[in-house]
């Protein structure tokens, strides 16, 4: 039924610029380390190459909190809480997380990443890319690393999909004792993006990894829009 | 420095049964599949199953929403939101879920599942047992699906630990470019449990799994109170 997953990360890639095709780099890397990418293989790629990719690279001194402010808020629709210098906010997107999902670190000095305008556009184009390049049907997942209420630590979570659903709706479904289920709609690209980072490691600077595996029935168009709750739906916003 | 995950489901468990011995059905099951337990594994176990060989079940009628009700508010400390027959509240251990974690999916008609009255024990418990009857340091997850705030779909999340962080602290770190990491605490036992259940499936009825390779370094003694965020400093409750 289930021969279980394998993650495989994706090891010395070259440091990302802006106009790099990461769909070439992950594929050369892949292959290089002898794991070629496969059918029905799903790709997760971080936040921070993507963006680097695309040239979503802006100037701003760390040390300028008013600056970092104004940028936050340029890149939210919505504050939701701030304490201290931490804002929570909705993004443009509507994803809720940190500081807008701005990012310092692994940027070069004076630089801070924005998260890619449209985190689904950018996975359609890798995918896109592998299969005119390659041959290979493979999903993409961009990856973000996120805070949650309630529950202390961040995890990895996707912020873009390509050939992946975002949520597996098993409504309906029976369990093994044959009673209906109720509310079991599995976000698996956060799952899948979670994963991926288990063999990532947040401070070994490796951006991609496989997901080699997942059930078939999985692998389908999607759109990120599976993943974000409606604030309207929201008790906690 | 990676060599990678591999996440193996263990099938073909017997039906837990009140007073079961899960170290014994869960090391008979993957030996039985031909993946025996190795040392640094981390196995992840349903809240389902443990709550069954633990006995944590109680009579209830699905269709009587006032006992459900009651029910709720006693395996709770707090009610943070109610919304028609959907309660989410903070349980007596602290986490924040649908329903004070109550299940009705996979028990037996007429039964409800409560959460394991201590998640770490009931790791530690299964860990030791390992340890003494097999010779093998695994350590253990006990993993629940959760719904989160501001995201739509569930995951799997830790619920109780043994023999693993749950949230390793990179603080301090440096990232591949020698600057310092701010706020990455990594939730690793929430994402080893949202990868455990992308290889059992929700509706296979698969309660353990495996997952292999993950960082050394994260094993070491724990406790679910490493995930919980305090009410006082949790922005959103």
């Amino acid at each position: 039924m289930n021969a279980g997953l394998r993650i495989i990360p994706i090891l010395g890639m070259a440091e990302v610029r802006p106009g790099d095709h990461l769909a070439d780099l992950v594929a050369g890397a892949a292959a290089g380390q002898g794991t070629p990418l496969l059918d029905r293989d799903c790709v997760v790629v971080t936040q921070k190459i993507v963006s680097k990719a695309e040239g979503r690279l802006v100037a701003l001194d760390p040390d300028d909190l008013d600056a970092r402010r104004v940028l936050i808020e340029q890149e939210s629709r919505r504050i939701l809480r701030r304490r201290g210098d931490l804002i929570i906010s909705e993004t443009t997107h509507g994803f809720v997380c940190a500081n807008a999902g701005i990012d310092l670190s692994n940027v070069d000095d004076g630089m801070a990443a924005l998260l890619p305008l449209d985190g689904d556009r950018s996975a359609r184009d890798i995918r896109n890319a592998l299969r005119a390049h390659l041959g290979v049907d493979v999903a993409i997942v961009v990856s973000d690393t996120f805070g949650r209420a309630w529950r202390r630590g961040l995890t990895d979570v996707a912020i873009g999909v390509a050939g992946l659903a975002g949520v597996v709706d098993l409504r309906g479904s029976t369990d093994s004792r044959s009673r209906e289920l109720h509310a079991t709609e599995v976000a698996v690209a956060d799952e899948v993006a979670a994963a991926a980072e288990l063999a990532m490691g947040k401070a070994a600077g490796i951006p991609a990894a496989i997901v080699r595996g997942l059930d078939p029935a999985w692998f389908r168009e999607a759109s990120i829009t599976e993943l974000i709750r409606p604030p309207a739906e929201d008790l906690f916003r």
